[in-house]
């Protein structure tokens, strides 16, 4: 993965940071500290993982400002001090990184509407399928498998994954990473009525995925029934979420994997919702707050708030008792109840 | 996507409802009630929406019968008073939405074999595979990426969105639709014995879906491990949900995102599953039951129950202490009672 | 699906098991007990269906050791016993059940760079991408829509069903079977800093699935950011689970579907998770450990455990007053203690 060997001076200057150490030493990778190997420089950014400082054969490691100190002498490694190493870690990695070099072509294996208005430098993997008046901008990719529905707009820069499936009508912005599997502008679940006489509400708005937007595998998001479903700009969308038409997922806004957002909520800028959280539809989530992991949002928060509603399992057979017990807590209370009243004739006489 | 304009009082005639103001007026859209103009008509039926109505620049309104004396002359909009104004909303909808206008023809770009019989009016898009035996009914579509296993029966007017797999065996009814990355026909999860000696059975049954069923992005459907998993008539299923091997959803059940039913489970007619709920296998769902968000199901439910299983979250360091509190209700319990009789002792003192 | 017909003593010994009745029945096929017919053998395990045997039309049933005296006489079928009659069934019905028989070539409508390097026996269905520098062991089959990305390796045996994607670099060993839409080696969720200064992390790392794998359809399972994210050799995962980045999953553990394993959380071998579960990062999973449906795992478990977390729903009205009450168990728990010093002051006096 490397491209070119730096100094660790080169690296501090780079990412803002101090050495030290020997500044001189020469970096040709990154690697996981417990792993790490001469020429590689690691990070340390969990105390947990400092017991592995003492073996650690890296030639150096990111810590936080003032924290070389702690470390200094266990180890033979220089140190790169950062005010926010897991920052300096992901830049240097970055560095050593490069995208991948695409052939910037249309392959001859995929299907192009001759419609479509694509940009310089875009390739066009084989077996990947642009409909009418499709557009995509400069030096985005189109993996195999991928299918861009007609009226589709694609900024410049994107990487559409494997299997990606983009439907008719959708507008996808600049950087935006869709990862295998992704479907945008799929049907929201809207019906009409019950049973035999239920009718199908036609979903004929669409989703707008603003830029630097990276969402990932096999996730889902559903077009508007009228308007649109709009994830905003900064936003981090992991696998297996599910996005429900209407939903409006703020700047910068972060949801874990398998988490769901029903229909027509609001998510504010810079709200993390925790994996396998679940939210219902028609209410708004305020800019900042925290949403744990497998909760449960019945009604609108308020911004800032940090909010849980998981449960840590316990051991099978204790766990049971308290499920035998749990629906039994109105009882609980009304005994309760009872003895207070009981203990204040008592103290009376 | 407007095809035609019509006047209020032909919308109000076509399904059977009254208009309340101008019926001449013209309409030739349908649009959300914050964002309606004019031509445009909306639908009130959620009063939390009614706030909109005073800058409402709609042309006209559905709502339910008697609403409009209400809101009249809050604006100057027509109305359509509907009996379900909510389905009324629908087939207008769909009266101004019409389906794509597909090719009908089988692309030279698509796989097909050669022993697939393919009705007239069907659509096969490029890069779309039908394999052996196949039979597709007519005017059915077949997007880009499909995949159709053999001895696939695929019944008319049917629409297979992109990436959609079916795989060998499996029956489709009349007028399904199978949204993008649906898998029908997986192995279920079925092995027998532990650890070294673990013994895949091979799952050599296959899934029958019914007419009018919907299934939503990137859901996953087991074939049967012997005979079949069934999804009857009118269900509608959203995505990313979990059917597992031999389970049978009753006709026009309606399944919400993310929700998973395990192996063999039967789920009756006009049964409501709300999203992330898990059922549990070798149990039955009874007629019109209705079972919450995140619910779990761990045994049978009779028909036309409301069950709930959700927890609505809480501000984090309250439910912090919750949490500690919960493993100890055996403990409270105990208390409580040794109360209560050392309480009986006083009283009888 | 039959190949053959067998006796049921020739069954008997295949599986090493004991004839109880008419060991020169002929048996053509495996079928479910309510449903089986001359000619077919069918199981009984789970004494749920003993019932079924009276009307029971099989010509032989598989139960446990002993297990025939308890049921002959019931109906007119013979029964083979065996010490694991999930494990004979199992085994029988793989007699019965041949694997497709596939072309074993390289179809023209694949896209297969130059550089791969395919063994013999490798079935590349049309419009499926091998990458460039692949290995392909024997007698895999990529069917349409695969995507194998530069670099990856796959083993001999091994099944890679429709629209399976397996990015860059991956490994997959012998025996793996893939089922449709499976995600392999999609960047895990990795950034750094917050907001508008948020930075991706570069995934560079890789997966490793060993060998007896099987991975249910639409399962995403993330790159390690450096190294490798592992699927350890006999492991069974079910569909729509999501397996985050540097996550290591043990010999021979099962993980049922929609569950979600955090980024680096380690899970030992033998390790049940049941569905819907959820195991935040950095923690580690004893061997032999059960997880039980929807439990959170919060922190590490031992080894051998079994643990739950799921919370049965109940009837509607009777769970909101739960609900109610729930947050409000640390008052609960304070009025208990003021009660206990209250009572053990009247006591006193």
């Amino acid at each position: 993965m490397s491209i070119a060997a730096r100094t660790l001076a080169e690296l501090a200057s780079f990412v803002g940071g101090k050495v030290v150490g020997d500044g001189a030493v020469i970096i040709q990778r990154v690697a996981p500290i417990d792993e790490a190997a001469s020429g590689e420089i690691t990070f340390l950014t969990n105390t947990r993982y400092a017991k592995y400082l003492e073996r650690c054969r890296a030639s150096a490691v990111i810590v936080g400002i003032g924290a070389a100190a702690e470390y200094f002498g266990r180890s033979p490694v220089a140190f790169l001090e950062a005010a926010d190493p897991y920052v300096a870690f992901a830049k240097i990695l970055q560095l050593f990184s490069p995208a991948a070099l695409l052939a910037q072509t249309r392959s001859a294996q995929a299907s192009i509407d001759a419609s479509a208005v694509i940009d310089e430098g875009v390739t066009v993997f084989p077996l990947a399928y642009v409909g009418a008046r499709v557009k995509v901008g400069r030096n985005s990719a189109l993996y195999p498998g991928v299918f861009v529905g007609d009226d589709v707009e694609i900024g410049s820069d994107c990487v559409l994954h494997p299997n990606v499936v983009v439907r008719h009508g959708c507008r996808i912005g600049d950087r935006v990473i869709l990862h295998a599997g992704v479907v945008i502008g799929s049907d929201g679940f809207g019906y009409a009525g019950r049973g035999e006489s239920r009718v199908k509400i036609p979903q004929v708005g669409f989703v707008v995925v603003e830029d630097d937007v990276e969402i990932g595998a096999n996730t889902t998001i559903d077009r508007a029934t009228l308007g649109r479903t709009v994830i905003r700009r900064g936003a981090k969308i992991d696998n297996l979420v599910q996005i429900a038409h209407n939903v409006n997922i703020g700047e910068h806004s972060v949801v874990a994997a398998q988490a769901g957002i029903a229909g027509s909520t609001k998510v504010g800028k810079h709200v993390t919702i925790a994996g396998q959280a679940g939210i219902v539809n028609h209410i708004e989530i305020g800019d900042g707050a925290i949403i744990g992991p497998q909760s449960g949002i019945p009604k609108s928060v308020p911004a800032g708030v940090v909010l849980s509603g998981g449960i840590a399992a316990a051991p099978h057979h204790e766990w049971l008792k308290v499920m035998t017990l749990l629906p039994q807590l109105p009882k609980l209370w009304a005994s309760v109840r009872a003895m207070e009243r009981q203990i204040a004739d008592l103290v009376k006489k």
